[in-house]
């Protein structure tokens, strides 16, 4: 294949579009001013309201049926159809938006240009499990603990996870308040409540679930892949200090759980499909996975190649008009467990995923400093300061300071999509 | 007071019931074979079907909101009006139950025996949280681990809680099937596969939220108790082998995700006011709370006397027609800190809390081995097994077990209520 095969639309700001060109389709749910929400399609820099193409009659059959369960403000009962209905409606966008359609006219009324719409959550998330697989995140930050002995000896077996908070889920744009809670500080044996004073990010990719399992019933790895419904971006917010003091023996809480922000658009598993890869191999001396997780169809393209950006803009970096720092820049195959085993893993034991339910990947940093996915990394813990352009230093996030995660695949002669933006401004403790 | 004043009700079966006598009402979620789930309350061996009360005109006002709040079959919305709501309708059914009440013959039209009925969860968790504030279980756990010191220096100070899973929670009488995992045999470094071989139970209180709060607005503690809608009863089903391979660092995962039992019927704040007292005095030496933690009205009247019962039945036990065997008889106050305090905590970093969701009190074993709250702490970690009537030995937990956990609170010129069983038998694994 080359270029010239690339599918165009007849919406022309989608051809070339970073994020959102015509191979792309990603669902989110959308509001226009004072109307209710629903479904829509990123298309260039519009958005496709698919109650509106409903209306049209242009849609039949599974694609009919899989728009009429996007209704009610989240994309759960969407999810729940699976694939089959996922690809029936994305081949029929792929007709009714291609430079060919011979319905523009009535498409064209269902465009919204994206500016005048909001965007919500996609889904009423029942449960929230944030894993831990990016495997450099994990050696650096166990690393600051033990820096001869990094990685726990159930690394390399368990896909390390716990479950998350659902509540807090928020979509881009969402402001960050910044967490009050217990900290010790340095040298000292009783602890201190106020505002948290080591805020920082985390770059992670999200994963939505599609069909579910009933509850006792494992999904077995060669099918855990179709239990994918699409990507998307999520910055794991995290209290540094308040996670210290409060993490032992039971893990992440309150550190975690004041908010978790979301990009809103859904990638779905079939925009990603030519972006699939074969899971990195592991290094001589690391284990192979138990038999559970171990699909040779999952090794050999259960990986995904999307590359992570993170960007930092200041207050006053908004304010000399400078543009935003880029923190990291990284990769989804620093995951060193694949999505199917994630799945399989999760519901091994019997545990009921459902239509909805969403998992975040841990954090996905490189192996180089460059890549770092959290400031905890790239300032060794708040040593080392980064600078940036506007004369300002940061080891953690102050007041003001916005992030923002972006996500790209591309690859010669399918083009390239994107994911959109996840952003979060931190603004002041109450 | 004496016993003549304890209110009676015309259902007979109701006076001096062992837990639903006319002073409790709690509310639940049940269905008839073949109809819709709705919402009832337990009266003696009884349930009244409140969209049938409604139906006769004998309720008005607030009480008439708070029913019509409970259709659906969940008490989400319910639980979103707060206090004054459930209030207005416990006064007026204290008044139709009533042994002087004029509409005996409307209101017997809406009760069914409880024995017809099918009982659901009372509410669709949005999220769930469990704690570990009984004391006494984190000590004798923590002795396992670190004889000399087997609290860690945060506990004290935090009421150390983890999120937990919300897709598995389930009724009373609901199977548990053995999970599998990976678990690590003893003096091995490769972990194995199979069926959990340390299968367990924990003893817990189950804390429903009534109405929440907004993201990044923490409830403070002197209004926190407000936020209590109810109790129940919970076994937060432990595989122990699983849990000791997978926990580190990010706390217990499918170990405790497999199911979680609850008891079906919301015993409200109302019906517990009875039974409310002081918060223990902290042993001598003890940190006092944090300002944020600390109200004098919560440590006054912030605790709850409930008495705490589990039970063990073999299915050689069932076969011998033996009874029950008494594994542990405990107290609420084994709790360290109290449930406004675990609002206030869970909410100070703005984390928003729903109406419907729940939080696990943690293990509430007592200070002696016939009150520890799991089979972890009773035998020793396996060490010394349990010794039944029927012959049997038990160091964890069997195919065919039951456990079973009651609840009752009882003060002299009130009466005692009780919280209906908490049932669960485990089952092969798949």
């Amino acid at each position: 294949m080359n270029q010239t095969a690339i599918a165009r639309s007849w919406v022309e700001h989608a051809n070339g579009h970073r994020d959102f060109p015509l191979q792309n389709l990603p669902l989110g749910i959308f509001s226009r001013p004072g109307e209710a929400l629903r479904c829509g399609v990123a298309i260039g820099d519009a958005i496709l309201d698919l109650e509106a193409v409903l209306a049209t009659g242009l849609l039949a059959g599974q694609a009919k049926v899989a728009v009429e369960a996007t209704r009610g403000g989240a994309l759960n009962a969407f999810f729940a159809l699976g694939r089959a209905a996922r690809v029936a409606l994305r081949e029929r966008l792929l007709e009714l938006l291609g430079e060919h359609c011979e319905h523009q006219q009535s498409m064209q009324a269902a465009l919204y240009p994206a500016s005048e719409c909001q965007l919500h959550l996609p889904a009423k998330v029942g449960d929230y499990t944030d894993f831990y697989v990016g495997i450099q995140h994990a050696t650096n930050v166990g690393k600051l603990f033990r820096p001869d002995n990094p990685l726990l000896p159930n690394y390399k077996y368990v896909p390390i996870g716990y479950h998350g908070r659902a509540s807090t889920l928020r979509p881009s744009g969402t402001d960050v308040r910044r967490p009050k809670g217990q900290t010790l500080p340095a040298g000292e044996t009783e602890p201190r409540f106020g505002p948290c004073a080591r805020l920082d990010y985390e770059l992670e990719l999200g994963i939505w679930i599609g069909q579910g399992n009933d509850i006792g019933q494992a999904i077995p790895i060669a099918e855990a892949d179709q239990h994918l419904a699409g990507l998307c971006l999520l910055n794991d917010w995290s209290a540094r200090d308040i996670q210290a003091w409060e993490y032992q023996p039971l893990g992440p809480f309150l550190s975690k759980s004041f908010i978790t922000t979301l990009s809103p658009w859904v990638v779905t598993a079939e925009a990603l499909e030519p972006f699939r890869c074969a899971q990195p191999a592991r290094p001589d001396g690391d284990p192979q996975p138990l038999p559970y997780l171990l699909d040779p169809k999952d090794q050999a393209r259960g990986a995904f190649d999307i590359e992570l950006e993170v960007l930092l803009l200041t207050e006053r970096m908004r304010e000399q008009g400078l543009p935003a720092h880029r923190l990291a820049l990284s990769n989804t195959l620093n995951m060193y467990w694949t999505v199917a085993q994630l799945i399989a893993h999760h519901s091994v034991n019997g545990c009921q995923l459902q239509p909805g339910d969403l998992f975040g990947s841990g954090t996905l940093s490189g192996a180089t400093p460059d890549a770092y996915g959290s400031l905890l990394e790239t300032t060794l813990g708040g040593k080392q300061p980064v600078e940036l352009a506007s004369g300002e230093k940061r080891t953690f996030l102050e007041d003001g300071d916005e992030i923002i995660l972006r996500a790209r695949c591309s690859r010669d002669g399918v083009g390239s999509i994107g994911f959109g933006e996840c952003r979060g401004k931190i603004i002041a403790a109450n």
